[in-house]
């Protein structure tokens, strides 16, 4: 069971602030953070009366081990069991998460009191870590340059790029991951330069790049991780362009501390490459949060406006990509500190030749 | 790339039949479909000036190599992007995916014109799988029955459930999968009561149930399949069970044919269980349609009141699943025929010890 905040206490807290009779909070990752149910169809329903977990009877069992809050299991439409309930309570603003809510749950609220948008007060709490998530994620990024590590010796000059994910993937369920945090990226040569590649079933040849970007999922809780390799004998632009990421990476690392403005990393990653002359090949922003989710706040990029705060953690990955010769990215998940940065992938990102 | 309709007629279409001047297509999927582009930013509009997919830097060059239609890349957020559109076409009515698009982007469209939920008009051609869709799911059931029969023979009673999933998950990406459709079921003893359960760090024990849920990503095409396996010597009581999900299992699957009711399916299952006094034990619906995504229409549930049409594909899957005892489910992929039905899976489904 995922321990987590106790929904009472957080959420009773934001029926008053946000002056609403009840919320709903349908966003499956946002009721797992709350209540520690971790089944595909959960809504959680919090007014006076306290929390509650709404579910089907494929859960029943689930709900009760899982669950931190009183569980009820709805036949049919869940929509009906909360009107029953707002009604029974006679509320009347009724708050919800606006910014992910389905239009179709939307709809069907609407006709049962006046809505309030909550923006982001729902999952704000999330993006500063608790110090049990921080150790969960922790071994989630071990565990994910485990598997790196373990892939590698498999790997050959000429196997499949698909080959090879597939043998990252095995080896972070053999270590424990209940499976990957996305799919795992392994794309080489030129295709490399696709920020989102995926693998194929195309030979890993020397004299390209060999880019790996990974994740384990662990105990709910996500990782992230990018390595560039080259392979067999490699251009001198290869090198060159790999050490300026790397570069780019080292200051966006160092930029990182509390009271800072997100923006400001990825500032520190795009004026070393602007120093390189590689600025216009890097589309994409620096880093994100991460958590239950892959892709949490804080953004680092060029608009973003948080201010980073001691328990974020951060991935630091700057690339650059050059169609039709390759691309490199280093990522590394950083913590913010009281007083700075404590980088937690251990994985070495010098220059490496595989194979 | 995707071989899939052509946006221009398909859509063109709706443009007249719905009376709007545009169509915003943002559910990922659905504009996979049509588009044939597979990142995971895009966004379809369509106008009388054609069909059009907005995406971001990142994409530049796999939207060139897989959309079927014109790609403009967007710095900055798309909904800029189409606003400036629709201005300059003047556009008034705007046609949205009203069950699935986000509320944001819904709340930020209604700013620029009168929206128009199309109900289920954009996705209502994905029901009915055209020939090379087919083709290619057949190809992703036939990869996850392999699957299963290679990670199978590393089956090893008292191994962990993790490690066997995590087998088959690498059989799967070995024969050519991307991944899996769905995470890989691994349930044994009392723990397969739970429809949904997750493979657990714990010994797959002899006189319990193993069951395994699975389902490959092949081409962007899902399959899936349940299989339920004896371990060692097992209680009669496993037996009989088994032997009443399995008849339940075919006469739900003789039941497939075309015009008919979807419910009547899922009846032919629950009455086969009621006459076991099994049908409490029955806690979901008999099965769903499966393609681009692993869960579709028609759903083969109590209420379900779609018409089977020649051409879709369905899954049949009822189960029983007895607290602290372990449940039984057995689900194979058929194709409703223009006069009856076939049965796509391949693997066997006779009661089987495992180890």
């Amino acid at each position: 069971m995922l321990e987590c905040y106790n929904c009472t206490l957080e959420l009773n807290g934001l029926l008053a602030s946000q002056n609403v009779d009840a919320i709903v909070v349908s966003t499956l990752v946002n009721v797992r953070y709350y209540t520690g149910f971790t089944g595909s169809n959960g809504l959680l329903l919090v007014t006076r009366k306290g929390p509650l977990l709404l579910t089907d009877p494929r859960y029943t069992t689930q709900a009760a081990q899982e669950a931190n809050c009183p569980a009820v299991i709805v036949k049919g439409p869940t929509l009906k069991e909360v009107a029953k309930r707002l009604k029974a309570l006679k509320a009347k603003r009724i708050g919800v998460e606006d910014q992910r809510i389905s239009f179709a749950l939307h709809r069907g609220l609407a006709k049962l009191g006046e809505l309030v948008g909550l923006g982001d007060a729902v999952e704000k709490p999330r993006w500063v870590k608790t110090p049990d998530e921080t150790v969960k994620i922790r071994a989630s990024v071990a565990l994910n340059s485990q598997a790196l590590e373990r892939a590698m010796k498999h790997f050959k000059v000429g196997m499949f790029e698909t080959d090879l994910a597939a043998e990252i993937d095995y080896q972070m369920r053999k270590l424990g991951a209940e499976g990957t945090a996305f799919d795992t990226i392994v794309a080489s040569g030129a295709h490399s330069a696709l920020p989102h590649a995926k693998p194929r079933r195309v030979k890993i040849a020397a004299g390209g790049y060999l880019l790996i970007d990974m994740g384990a999922c662990l105990n709910g809780y996500m990782s992230d991780m990018t390595r560039t390799f080259g392979v067999g004998e490699m251009p001198r632009k290869a090198l060159r362009i790999y050490k300026a990421v790397l570069e780019a990476h080292l200051a966006a690392i160092d930029a990182v501390r509390p009271g800072k403005l997100a923006t400001k990393v990825h500032q520190a990653a795009v004026d070393v490459l602007k120093k390189h002359g590689l600025a216009e090949y890097f589309v994409h922003s620096t880093g994100h949060g991460l958590g239950l989710e892959i892709h949490e706040p804080p953004r680092l990029g060029g608009k973003a406006k948080t201010k980073l705060e001691e328990g974020m953690l951060v991935t630091i990955e700057p690339g650059v990509y050059v169609e039709g010769f390759g691309g490199v990215r280093i990522e590394d998940t950083v913590r913010v500190t009281g007083t700075g940065v404590e980088a937690l992938t251990t994985t070495p990102k010098g220059w490496t030749i595989a194979g």
